[in-house]
């Protein structure tokens, strides 16, 4: 991660951050403008991956050894000169590039313009984050954490592709949704909730309800609970 | 996209400034601690989106209309009582909603400490953005620029896909779901289901139960109609 003369030092602490949460390390600053960067205060959790960054005079000493270097920007305001990558579709190429050995940067510019012309320069490619045309300027630690956590949240999507995993328990079994269906249908009649006329279009609309509510057994059992104690307490 | 609590102006402008990158529009503010949020100066190119947000003292009054809530957080400080949806699935769940004419909330908590279970008693599913183990919580103006990302990303590259839609109607609003809480709950009362001592907990259960459920509104009022009657009953 390169940050290319960043202005404001929460920024920079913000990136740290955002780096910590998406499990990155190296983070190198060309050229900042404040002194005392190191100790910004919005590093939270991330204050020894921002005391351990380097800093350096270019752009060209910061991404030395890198092998892909990707520069960000928008395309509003200028006509790109290199390759154009949208984010969604920087994953892939960072997973073959680190596949066969290689190594990758990922570069950002100052708050006010972003990368220049010349910055660019030394990228391979111009990645894209797709914003509304309407209001395409990022903050700059808020464009660092969606870059990452697209490129995070690839890999781990690969590597789970198979399981997913759904926070609920099994549903319930079709003879419990029977028994719950008929305690709900005597508690109708006790109520005097369903005229006979109505009974057969009511039981048949009560077992739709059921099954597109698709409670859990869990959740059956507390449901069966409360209706057998309003019969209990109705037929009394 | 509801704030809970924010202490922070600049994270709320942070906030906005996200939405207006990524094309979202309608930002309420439950129970802000500072005063003049609405000025924050960190919502460049979103002050229009800012000065128009609304504020509310409540979160139920904040989901008003909302048929799906999705709260977020992390998992390493809690036990998730409801649906857990890592980030990258979220986006289907949306859409799908969204399709068969629904409004979805997207719910964050405070800084310090995110969303309490309360809180998360009124969403129907619990998003989690997966970050690193070791340094899990973001900073609320990155973690809500991420989501946005990943909604906008996300619909961008599913617009040209087939539609998938499905036979329901849309779920049921937040401040229905409430409407039939409080019927049940009345009910439970009516027939010595809920003794005094439990009534706390039992109002946080139902409010979950419901939400895992899902009901149309179609459901809601069917189910409404028979409670209301039930009560009747056992009131005389």
């Amino acid at each position: 991660m390169v940050l290319v003369s960043p202005r404001n030092p929460l920024n920079i602490g913000a990136v740290a951050r955002a780096m910590a949460n998406f499990g990155f390390e190296r983070l190198k600053v060309v050229a900042p403008f404040a002194a005392h960067w190191q100790e910004a205060r919005s590093a939270v959790g991330a204050e020894a991956l921002l005391g351990a960054a380097a800093e350096t005079a270019t752009l060209v000493e910061a991404v030395a050894g890198c092998t892909l270097v990707a520069g960000t920007g928008t395309l509003a305001y200028r006509k790109p000169e290199q390759r154009v990558v949208s984010l969604p579709d920087l994953g892939e190429l960072v997973e073959r590039e680190m596949e066969r050995g290689g190594r990758v940067g990922l570069v950002f510019g100052p708050e006010k313009h972003g990368l220049t012309r010349e910055d660019l320069s030394y990228c391979h490619l111009l990645v894209e984050i797709p914003t509304d045309a309407r209001q395409p300027s990022m903050n700059l630690g808020q464009a660092v954490a969606v870059c990452l956590y697209e490129l995070a949240a690839r890999s781990a999507r690969d590597r789970t592709e198979a399981a997913s995993v759904e926070g609920r328990g099994p549903a319930a079994a079709a003879e419990r949704l029977e028994l719950l269906a008929g305690v709900v249908e005597r508690t109708m009649v006790a109520a005097d909730y369903s005229p006979k006329t109505m009974r057969g279009a009511n039981r048949h609309d009560l077992r739709l309800l059921l099954r597109r509510l698709g409670p859990t057994e869990r959740d059956l059992r507390r449901i069966l609970g409360l209706f057998r104690r309003i019969l209990w307490r109705l037929e009394r």
